[in-house]
């Protein structure tokens, strides 16, 4: 395979894309790999759909080693069994909807659970049929609200999403560790660091889920880690819930004059100067409770607002709020919101004006606590009225609320709930993700066979997906230098790029010869044949766009040698030219 | 490459599904190589995928082979560049359009040359840079008024489009050549048959276009060949336009009493039974005028009515009318437009009513003429009132038009326009369609490049698209029995079907290693071993599936010997155990 420069579908460009945030959406625009079409919507220049093939490729393998089986599945589909699952309304905006010329409704899909799950069902009949996964690798579509980062985050992108069906719970686990062992092997193939992490399941439904992260600080995912081994996405990190107290002789509840203190920090400060303690501690952040207002929409459109009950030291984090009110969009109360509201006091609102107080009046607003506030501790928080506070006021004594919620931000030093330490945080591209569904879908969409006693069972399902075209991001993302991109050879779009340099005949003659050989050896060769073009123009192309091995032909021919380098670390060499396709061979398959 | 039908996901069906109305279609859902998923949209399933791999690799590398460079754009695009060209508009109801949440228009592309367009004027600027031909595989929308037949009219399809780019009209003819070239190779080596024919440009716009067509009976596409030579798509046919005819001294124009010939037949009998000819010969219907009352709606919705003139020995044919006024849609008048315009006498309309009568009145609805309807011919048509005809009107002397078009139906034994002879018809289905577009996209959208004076011109294009999925289902239609499909050996999903019948254990020992051996040999070879099927629904599974060579192992093993029959034609051959692997080798390479 020999690719001329000279005739290839590419132009570099010198600039920054001015819509460009990251290095892998900046390089592969400006080398010529992929061009913006819309938001979040690219198109594939030749050198671009070389690596995707590639990674594609690997995806494949990896699938059809363990026996799982390609299938292709429509982009547009019909309503009908998204309607049946609820997911129809449950996408809320983030789902493109259309409408055919018979008004009939449409989607693009996100993802296919529902239409593997009906043809496994037209297809079979009984437990002899199962096991059985099925993939693809298809274009999906999410309309999201913030496109971002190139790939990272597009509107119509590659996935391979897999699905299994297995007759029971052994199964199902046998073949999620299938897809996840495959995962491993793909991302190592690819040299994609990665990291698996604990889960929580959102919109898709079912038990359990581990997502696939590949650590970097530009991830829009954060996830922890402790030195024992847990790992999690920061929404299923799980509050070590402290032991309860004993408040038997615990000094009563009374509200204090606490002017000006709508923020934590006046108020303890306030605190401290005007209401010390008795045990000659000072109050901090952690004695007060901070209620928060926040809306919450439904994807039916409904709104409701909520309150949380969280230490004051902590903040609400929206992304974990949201992962456990799924598939339900948060955000914080508007001015409006509290002015329906008079009874929320902002700055001075606590459980009292929720009708949570224990002598409280009629329940009002939805009401969730931190799992720090459990029963026997005590707290400084809002007595519902501007400038007043109440103090001693003591959960389970003095209120109560509507449950618990994972509401709060995770913090390095935060203890992992497993007991291996305290957690650090790091920040990720989520690469893949793969759920135990169970049975939600084979039981909205009535998918049983015979099982070996002739009775209809519901079928239980895993579903598996991987971001082809994110994964190709994440590795540009973790190959580049500020010169341009540096492709690992078994996903790079050519293996060598063979530069001729100045205006000599006979330097393009033996480039040609050198590149000719190489491609009629099995390689692929990309050749920087440009009659015109200065060499300081072609190195720096050979640098943006990112060939393994770069080898040069130019003065050091009178010499009778040229020069091999790769892209990356290691030495430049010069290679007599008689030895040269067989030293440059050599290097690639070294590569 | 061992496939094993106790694992395969596949299930035959031995019923036909209910829609399905040709051959390709029932055998490609029978065989579980399709499912319906909605009217027009299919799912692919694992064999029905691995043809559909196949078909794609011999149309890229024939691109390839013409330097042809691959790309791949999104198929959901924005409004705005079709807008620009108008086709957002003109393409009607047939485009699925949708918004996303931020209410921007968006479209499911049913091709692209306005993005190939832009896409190269993004990148390049000078002559220099020309030709260049790029081309992808990709999936396509339309929203047709009648998905059927399966594949031959869906609406998600796969095609394969190019487009090239040139600085002048010599270039895109050598183009446009070199497209033409490949596209009979790839049906070539489908080994599909096809004809070339002349075709309108439709809403594509453009000089020049040919269609591939594969001749079937179950084609919708008619077209027309000559001995000579000639082939059009019946839309592109040329009328043979007669010489005009002096008509001094023709009798003068004379309205006749007509009663109860609203038809033509009614009217020829009439006038050979009251108005004989002075030259002894009789009326035909070939010496009538039809006045045809039409509907047209263009894209914007506009609908206009529109007269035209024939001979009354033809018909209308809609679809040769709807090209020659492409983008409009054309229906016959209804009622209402009768009575809105009473004008028109039905069965009695004549030139005199459109206000084309040479002393007539003000003109009211446009009139156009079939291309026979020469200066000097003489006509008996209607005097547009009931129950009575006008008798040698003459053409041009007692009636005009605005002009002529082609609308009338195009029959066996009409001449071809080069006069190479006779027309016959026949129908094909379109498998690959070229078109000289010319310079309408760059000019809409502004793509002009350097020349070699430096001087900005406009850059002329051609469109070249191969219905990939469509070709397939033809390669099925062109392949079948009353028994199932029969695919030719280079597109089959597997080379050999190896089946094993009985329960005898040596049997499917035997089999097994046979289709081992075979397998690690480089052979695609699909496996019955499934335990407890008999042998008749392996057999009649196999010729359903289509795979060219089956090998039965069974009873003969007993005498060491195995059965290896082609799926169609040639005898079935006797082959000891011992040499079975390497006999099949040879009878596949030589298939």
């Amino acid at each position: 395979m020999l690719l001329r420069l000279s005739t290839l579908f590419v132009r570099t460009l010198r600039e920054d894309p001015a819509d460009a945030e990251v290095a892998s959406h900046r390089l592969l625009v400006r080398a010529g790999y992929i061009r913006r079409a819309a938001p979040g919507i690219y198109t594939w220049l030749p050198l671009g759909l070389r690596v995707l093939a590639k990674v594609e490729a690997i995806v494949r393998e990896e699938m059809e080693g363990v026996a799982a089986q390609e299938v292709h599945f429509p982009a547009l589909l019909p309503r009908e069994p998204y309607e049946t699952t609820g997911r129809w309304t449950e996408y809320g905006p983030n789902l493109f909807r259309l409408k055919d010329r018979r008004d009939a409704e449409y989607l693009l899909a996100p993802t296919h659970e529902e239409m593997f799950t009906l043809l496994v069902k037209d297809l079979y009949s009984s437990y002899k049929d199962l096991p059985v996964t099925l993939f693809q690798i298809q274009t999906k579509y999410r309309d999201e609200a913030r496109p971002r980062a190139g790939l990272i985050r597009g509107r119509e992108f590659i996935m391979k999403d897999a699905y299994s069906f297995d007759i029971d719970d052994a199964g199902l686990e046998a073949s999620y560790l299938a897809q996840r062992g495959a995962y491993e092997r793909i991302f190592t193939r690819l040299g994609l660091e990665y990291v698996i992490v604990a889960a929580t399941s959102g919109a898709m439904g079912g038990s359990r889920s581990e997502e696939f992260l590949t650590p970097t600080p530009i991830g829009e995912d954060t996830f922890v880690r402790s030195p024992g081994g847990y790992a999690a996405n920061v929404e299923a990190v799980v509050t070590v819930v402290p032991e309860t107290i004993d408040f038997t002789g615990a000094p009563a509840a009374h509200v204090e004059d606490t002017p000006g203190t709508p923020t934590i920090a006046a108020l303890v400060d306030l605190a401290n100067a005007d209401h010390s303690r008795t045990d000659g501690r000072e109050w901090t952040a952690a004695d007060t409770l901070k209620n928060v207002v926040l809306a919450v929409t439904q994807p039916d459109g409904t709104r409701e607002l909520l309150v949380v009950g969280l230490p004051g030291d902590r903040e609400v984090d929206l992304k974990r709020l949201e992962a456990a009110l799924a598939p339900a969009e948060v955000e914080p109360a508007g001015e409006s919101d509290f002015a329906k509201n008079p009874v929320l006091v902002k700055g001075y609102i606590g459980p009292k004006s929720l009708g949570r107080v224990a002598s409280g009046d009629k329940k009002a607003i939805r009401y969730l606590l931190d799992p720090r506030v459990v029963e026997g501790t005590s707290w400084i928080t809002g007595a519902d009225e501007a400038g007043k506070h109440v103090f001693d006021l003591v959960a389970g004594r003095d209120f109560t609320a509507d449950g618990f919620i994972e509401c709060a931000e995770v913090r390095a030093g935060d203890p992992a709930p497993d007991g291996s330490g305290p957690l650090e945080l790091a920040r990720g591209i989520e690469i893949g993700h793969i759920f135990q569904l169970g049975r939600k879908y084979a039981d909205a969409l009535g998918l049983k066979v015979l099982d070996v006693n002739g009775k209809q069972v519901t079928v239980t399902m895993g579903s598996y997906g991987i971001g082809v075209t994110r994964a190709l991001a994440a590795l540009a993302e973790a190959n580049h230098d500020d010169k341009g991109l540096a492709w690992p050879a078994h996903v790079a779009p050519a293996q060598v790029h063979v530069v001729a340099t100045g205006k000599d005949p006979a330097v393009f003659e033996a480039a040609e010869s050198i590149a000719q050989t190489l491609s009629s050896r099995g390689f692929e060769v990309l050749y920087d044949d440009r009659p015109k073009v200065s060499p300081g123009v072609k190195f720096a192309d050979a640098e943006l766009l990112g060939v393994p091995l770069v080898v040069v032909v130019g003065r050091g021919l009178a010499d009778g040698v040229i020069e091999v380098r790769p892209r990356v670390g290691g030495e430049s060499e010069q290679v007599p030219l008689e030895q040269a396709s067989d030293r440059i061979a050599e290097i690639i398959e070294a590569l």
